[in-house]
């Protein structure tokens, strides 16, 4: 296991789903950043499941407590511990089905990697909850960021084969967080509920792809040959469960291209050197060129289906057929939006802070 | 700058395109392992340039050079270092044009991070040449797994708009290096390899995707909840110059796809736990699950492109006309293989000492 | 902010002296190690405060709290995170004395660098409190170690100017936990005790050295060049407050002797290589050599007197007088040496498991 | 293994006593910092053997050279690769006494951890001579410090039981570098040059003290609670050979002080807060206080010596007798002086960095 991340700006994560708690501890924040519970809490609810329609049964009433690191209304320089509590936790049908592997899950790489001694309740440390404390941590990240002017939005671009129409950054900010499924475009947005609708109703789950996007980030952020921009954001991204692809501008698209098309020619601007075109996705060489960061996630669809699925039981060591019980949403796409945020705020706070563009302490 | 990557078999890169030395220290290989230089030799020239159809005018004559860490034929358990020396190099087209920034490459970012202080010669430490240093470390990366079993290999699956078939590994083992393009189809590879030239006569470039798998890896390797298999390696990926896109299994057609059809079905065969399909593509909860790892790696179009370009010239901030002389592959892809399956065996060699799977000592 | 020791047993520390709580993350715990909170507590019992003669007059009925990481009995593989809550806290005397640095206290320097947001309170992250995280931490690594029959132990062997008699290991580990002070001669304990009352009466407070021997420890633990075991040791034990000096073996003593006495001879005993000597304190080249391994710590004087002292009041930049009021002991070498004990169990287990010498199962 | 150092200014160590090469990288040094292979060869050269009276007959022309990391005379904030070429090596001694594992060396602890695969030549990765590599690192840290108007300083205090009076700074700087002994105090350098030649007559070898002073250093130094100002530097000076002992101030003598002694007053001097006295070295909770960093090492008589020792075959499992022949100093203090200059530079260079103290650009 290895639960931290980050170099300055150091992230752990501890907990489970079915535990007593989830939580996290973020060091190296710097000192005199004005924080309070209210604005943890904030980015947490955007983390709760919508309606019946898309999520889990689970109530999740989380409540962000901070344990640590923070006096008098601002961070000390010192760690800070944050919680929520689990409560309203049912393991039964887990431990009904405790050695029956559910596909797609991590219960199987978990056993063997953990000699069967891991907590699979409700897929303990591979649940998505854990994400409650990434998400927790970039509500910090995120206000550290605002003071050299950078902001971090995700939104939803596509939920199975419903892509959504392309968004400037500006209706993005205005219009993603309108719908429960934090997509730019309202009409997509609507069909996307259909469908996972429909999905639920089949005891299926439906995929998607997140795009998050970073604006205002200077130029310098990222530390070649191994510590790139990209490669740190991409491995941060990797850690929400579901996860299967990161891509950053054109992407994948880029392989089609001709150099001709894919470079972005430099022009000068109100001033400043800009692109005119952002095949790059805002970063070059693995550092920040100051355009907008754009990266995009691949989601898988929802692991926990209610429709039967042939798997195998490891005690036993045979054969045997699996119903998920137990809570699920039909479509994780829109709740993992702002885990998406929070793990690109984290990250870009520590490469600022390594490039020297952060103060340690904030007055 | 980070230049070292991995925790206990940890890489540390140096040297520059036009310096006096490319190079790589590997540190914490086991003792005991035999290694010559011709091992490494040998991946070294799977890194050349194929025919002059395909790659630059650069004679790289490269001799890797070891300099430490290998006594009577064998690790000591002493950091590695190797070396190649830069010979055949001319500055002087990258001197005249210092100040004008090529599009798509890090001269732009590496200019602001750096102050202006960087070797921008050839690209400096950001020329695709620095993998030769990647290369030489996958050698020893590659023989250690061999221990355990593990085969790592690599195939060029695009290049441009053209697709190869899909291949079984048994044919990608055989048939990849029988051409030029490292494509386990060889119909495919012989269109790829004029396309290429059609982008080259037109002043132009190709990108590509390349696909790596590894073969006979053992359940357990990837140190979650942040040191995940799929995670480790993108970061190790995004460090290869032009890599934009990483993808794990079924990757962005996950986002398309219904649980049920994307999740894989369990079942036992010859006494072990296997599934039935290999959509997560050897990754569950950022462990591996003994099944191949597949990863697919989306490559830019190289952005030295012989057309005319516009850019900026940083030091008289103005408007410029651009178009870059010196060495260039009209598609880095073929190059590329090699370097992917030398990341790919440097992190699953960190992993597997990291999981216990590895032994200190080589007897 | 660093918080976090140790490369794949690592602990993450947090909490303040009079904040919520004080708490320790542990991670990259092997899975199916059988604990409870009652081991824990039983060693956090050890590092409470013997009588009031000795000690503050904080009430600690520290109960330790295992939030995660621990199911059925036995550690998942997941992150353990431990915490005491704090209780019976009087701030008051600090509020007053806000900006009266003491003397030989972390507040000046915490000042500087936290610009004055640090938590001031009962010296906040630089209190002897943040120990009781360490050795939460420490019970556990001690279970570990047990597994490959390594076994720790730390006793007082000077107070002030008195100075323990040279004892055997035997009678260290029978001796040293019948009286508070942790001292193996119990004549000396006796003397060491009245010291410690007289200088208590006097205002003042005493220094010590606490000696910590590992016994079982097998040959090749240390991971040179720069974390070695006797650097990671110091770097560890440095991390505890008061400590000025790390010595091993002979030490500073080795300084004034010839290399014909210092040296340890080699010879063979029951099969095995064992030195007849042991200057080197079990540490050659910064690995183990499978002698007990000797470490010895020089712990200053505790800062917090009641005489009178000169200082600066560092918001209006002027000098001042303060006596220090609040809870403190008038010695804590003896309520360190459970925490000297701590920092080397945590430290000896990341470099068994670095080594290859520890099970990432326990079964 | 485990041969790099620094979290943002980081070392990687290479090479052996008789391979091809002793080397290192230095990864994080900011860019347009003026260094030319003159400046590192000065601090080189005073690493070198005084004359035949004191040390080895080894005729080490020792010539730095700077493979990557500079250009135009100035780092680029890439890495720097530099080594020293090994010539004049006679391995013949070492391959006829190869099992015979020397006292007080490295032999044994190496034999066994790599498994006999480790080069034995004149010891090998533990040989002094890889500290080569430490002061070439060492010259481009102090340049970086000279930035901030940090001095880093060392000296000799004592050899065997011969201990120089003490000295104010001053005198250190102006009078260490004119003897052979880095010693301050001419007089007792006199007599300590007399004691190593009668030592080296009778076959013997003697150790001593080195102190070492920052001056100049501000106030905030040190990542508490683990990477400390103390615990840092007390880890990279236990990574020179022969060092078993690591104070800060008044150091172990601390231990028999009262409180009401050893606490340093505080006082406004110039404007500035200062100390009284300072007994604590400098360093307070882990943080640099601004008042002079003071360190203090001691080093063992070196373990080769010509007296006939007893040993083991490790091979045959019987005991030897041995003298050990091949080059040696017969008091390693003076040529360590530099070297714990070197080891503080690097270490306080890293942590000024981390404590944004330092630039990422030098203009």
């Amino acid at each position: 296991m290895s639960n931290s991340l980050g170099k300055l700006f150091t992230i752990t994560s501890f907990g489970e789903s079915h535990g007593r708690v989830v939580g996290i501890v973020v060091d190296g924040c710097p000192a005199g950043l004005a924080i309070t519970e209210e604005d943890i809490q904030r980015e947490l609810d955007r983390r709760k499941p919508g309606e019946e329609l898309v999520t889990t049964a689970r109530k999740e009433a989380d409540r962000a407590e901070v344990l640590s690191g923070v006096f008098e209304g601002r961070t000390t320089g010192a760690p800070i511990c944050m919680v929520v509590w689990n409560r309203d936790v049912d393991s039964s049908d887990y431990q009904r089905t405790r050695y029956m592997v559910r596909p797609g899950h991590a219960d199987y790489t978990a056993y063997i990697k953990y000699g069967g001694f891991n907590d699979f309740r409700g897929g303990g440390r591979f649940s998505g909850r854990i994400t409650a404390g990434f998400v927790m941590a970039g509500a910090i990240a995120g206000k550290i960021l605002e003071i050299i002017g950078v902001e971090v939005m995700a939104h939803t671009v596509a939920v199975g084969d419903i892509a959504a129409r392309p968004t400037e950054v500006d209706q993005i900010r205005r219009k993603a967080g309108l719908n429960r499924l934090h997509c730019a475009d309202s009409e997509s947005a609507g069909e996307m509920m259909k469908a996972i609708e429909r999905a639920r109703q089949q005891g299926d789950s439906l995929g998607g792809i997140i795009e998050g996007i970073a604006i205002g980030l200077p130029a310098g952020l990222g530390e070649p040959t191994f510590d790139t921009l990209d490669g740190e954001l991409a491995r941060a991204l990797f850690a929400i469960p579901a996860v299967k692809g990161v891509e950053f501008g054109s992407g994948f698209q880029a392989a089609k291209k001709r150099g001709s098309q894919n470079n972005d020619p430099f022009t000068i601007e109100d001033g400043g050197i800009v692109t005119t075109s952002n095949n790059a996705g805002g970063v070059l060489g693995g550092i920040s060129s100051g355009m907008p960061l754009v990266v995009r996630v691949a989601v898988k669809p929802t692991a926990s289906i209610a429709s039967s699925q042939q798997t195998v039981d490891v005690k036993e060591m045979k054969g045997a057929s699996l119903e998920v019980a137990g809570r699920h949403d039909a479509c994780i796409v829109p709740r993992a939006v702002v885990v998406v945020e929070s793990m690109m705020a984290i990250t870009l706070c520590d490469l600022a802070l390594r490039a020297g563009l952060l103060p340690r302490v904030i007055k």
